[in-house]
């Protein structure tokens, strides 16, 4: 299939709809919304597979590598809820295993989802274990807030830009299993065992903060759909993106910043919000990156920057 | 990896449980079931993957494969919902395609996944598309019920055992697949296009029936779920057990009873009720095929019969 992920995306998505009365959300941002009750819920589901998102030759180089997954999965599906600004409360697991998939493997998976969902409060309440030509790991988490949400529709020029944790850590993480590199612990780590944001996407909800996503296809790219989808332009200046030292000294600052740019899986948080809010925000753990103003486009250091993530279907 | 199915997720069902106070059923069951307000949510998922539900030759024989598979994951899983009582409302889809996978069957996919959410009346709130080794699609559906929910433990002695449709026709409609045999539309839709059972599993909770699953893996095998956790046997007259004309015409009635009682994926519900309800059961679709007693196991014709089901590990 040559259609890449977003366009197919694009494609299927006039298929489907808001069609029932309690759906505030339905495809297009992080996670769908529901009324229920008093309650927003936030409904989501994101998969790893094998080729795509990992290798299985990876397992011989890092240890605990299936709980690492597990781990991962967990994180990255907690991370879409975490920047609406809910809470992940429960979640079912599809686990897909292969001939060649051991018991051993399989067992490690599972503690590592058993882990990350107890870190998180998560409730894993069922799933399904199915055979086939390639392992895949699929999880559906449902969030919940009652302070409302964040879109990446809402942002308005004249907010500022801010971001969690470091960025470009995971894309570096990718690159050492890639290339056979001599093996960096924090980067691999920040690579297959991502933290979801969820303290501060609820506090950042709690403020009052309208528009959030997180950082799973590249920083730029994931800025193109907040200004694409707020009809806004973004601004960013390259020296505010935080970057991690591990990063820098691996791979030296200009390779460091290209990552940080268009490197996808951080799961940090961007959000955009009102001035008035910068010193709340900081106290949160964001970093001011950029601004938002009126226009289209992504501009770093005042140059128009074109999107371009990670897709899972360009890849070979 | 030499587990089974059913010994995987014994294994790991250890791992996991009901923490929240909110979760008044966790696996083990057809579906979890969470407690939002005034209502009831069932939470399930099943994927169907190339290889063991499905192959991809088929699609030379069968006119719109694709679409049917798109219909059939929407029902599978609205099954687990109606099979706890519940009225399917709100789903996810994940679809992971092969580089062997053409954007012509993606889209069939997904218009069949559109047709029978729109026919059942959910709406499909988002999803995820990615690649990978295998195919593989995965729905995640919500259910919700406002008058309680059906349980497999709740079966009691001097209930009667009741059924939807006929049975053994999915697996007749496999075996025709699977030979090479003549195609029998009727015999193959029932495997490829199942109708989940919603209308009678609504009537049934509302009636106050109290147990029910769904025969995803088998007659016997599925009894034996009910007889297992509720502590009872079940005892089963063949003759009662509702068949079609076309399996048997096809496959002959002796045939045709062992489909019934071990083949799988029929999406027909089973439920036992008090004989006092029988009238009203009966009307809504159900026939009574046999009645629960104390003691343990699954008697056919008076004679102990062992689970044998349908085991997606077990398969080659």
């Amino acid at each position: 299939m040559k259609l890449s992920e977003f366009e197919l995306i694009e494609k299927v998505k006039g298929l489907f709809g808001k069609k029932e009365g309690r759906v505030e959300l339905s495809v297009g941002d992080d996670a769908a919304v529901l009324r229920c009750g008093e309650l927003y819920q936030m409904l989501t589901c994101d998969a790893l597979t094998e080729g795509s998102h990992y290798l299985k030759r990876w397992k011989e180089r890092v240890e605990g590598f299936y709980r690492k997954l597990g781990k991962k999965l967990i994180n990255v599906n907690a991370s879409d809820v975490a920047s609406m600004g809910g809470e992940p409360k429960f979640s079912l697991i599809t686990a897909c295993f292969t001939k060649e998939s051991s018991e051993e493997e399989a067992q490690e998976f599972f503690r590592g989802v058993k882990e990350a969902a107890e870190e998180l409060g998560v409730s894993v309440v069922g799933g399904d274990t199915v055979k086939g030509k390639g392992e895949l790991f699929d999880c559906f988490m449902v969030g919940e807030s009652s302070e409302g949400y964040m879109v990446r529709s809402s942002a308005r020029p004249g907010e500022l830009v801010g971001i969690t944790g470091t960025v470009g850590d995971a894309r570096g993480g990718l690159e050492i299993l890639l290339k056979g590199m001599e093996v960096n612990d924090y980067l691999v780590n920040r690579f297959l065992c991502p933290t979801a944001r969820v303290r501060e996407g609820r506090e950042a909800v709690k403020l009052g903060v309208k528009c959030a996503t997180d950082i799973s296809d590249g920083l730029v790219f994931n800025l193109h759909t907040i200004a694409q989808s707020s009809k806004v332009a973004v601004e960013v200046e390259s020296e505010k993106i935080p970057l991690s030292k591990e990063l820098i000294e691996v791979f030296g600052k200009e390779r460091a910043l290209h990552f940080a740019l268009y490197g996808g899986e951080d799961y940090e948080l961007i959000i955009t919000f009102p001035e008035s809010l910068k010193g709340k925000i900081e106290r949160i753990g964001f970093k001011v990156i950029g601004r938002v103003r009126e226009g289209e486009g992504i501009f770093v250091d005042g140059k128009p920057i074109s999107p371009k993530g990670f897709d899972h279907f360009k890849e070979d």
